[in-house]
């Protein structure tokens, strides 16, 4: 049986205060710090009115988003892309929304002519891990598949 | 006996040149494609004069250089701040050049106001790896401390 497929738009400013929504509770959801919604309401507004992000949403509640930023590059005159956040809202897991988003993740990319797409995701979260991979992102570099790690500090 | 302190600079767009070279070299060094250095010269030029990347640089030859990337953010009013790349001649490694970049890197990530900084690095990188962590980064993430890891994918 094929899948019904799952509709994917862009976020508009007026999506800022469901989007805040999301990322509150994916932070919460992951034990990290989070603004209140207000505020993220307000930051959301702001970045999406300046086209500082483009946010692919999902379902009616909507139930997932990707956050995506782009940017010139040194190395090309095309854009590099970013991922900073996909989030699927725990009850709708394992449906495929999470590859859905994705899939409108690539597409958008390449309207927006990336040349290439970047991302972090943490060592235990192989849903999210086999889902890249099937898609064809690599975490290895170099002719003896060195794992590349992401590194934070706050300042 | 107290070390030298090792003079770190800004670079300006008159520096596009020798931020292509030590760019080029380094993509070399690693065995990853590299675009010409004119292409790398125009299109740091460019980077340049928009105030899309900052550089700093250290030595005569230059000798190293650190690229930096500032976006605004949607978790807070604060910039978010990415070390794109970090690179130091091979002739003159182990001198704390790289140290004296880092330390000119967290300044600078705070005269713009950024909240954190973000990098990514191989897995086989130690030396990288082993500053970093000196410098109060973190690889970890929740309460188990699982690795956070950085994936690509061309477009």
């Amino acid at each position: 049986m094929e899948k019904a497929e799952i509709p994917v738009r862009e976020a508009t400013v007026e999506d800022a205060p469901a989007i805040a929504r999301l990322l509150h509770d994916f932070n919460t959801e992951y034990e990290e710090q989070t603004p209140p919604v207000g505020e993220l309401t307000r930051n959301a507004e702001r970045m999406l009115r300046e086209g500082e992000m483009t946010v692919l949403l999902t379902g009616q509640g909507p139930d997932g988003l990707a956050l995506l930023r782009f940017r010139p590059s040194v190395w090309t005159d095309q854009q590099e892309a970013y991922l900073q956040e996909l989030y699927v809202v725990p009850d709708l897991r394992g449906r495929g929304i999470g590859e859905a988003l994705m899939q409108a993740v690539l597409s958008t990319c390449r309207e927006h002519n990336a040349a290439w797409i970047e991302l972090n995701t943490g060592e235990a979260d192989l849903a999210a891990r086999t889902l890249y991979k099937k898609l064809g992102f690599t975490n290895e570099e170099g002719p003896d598949g060195v794992a590349m790690l992401y590194y934070e500090r706050e300042l």
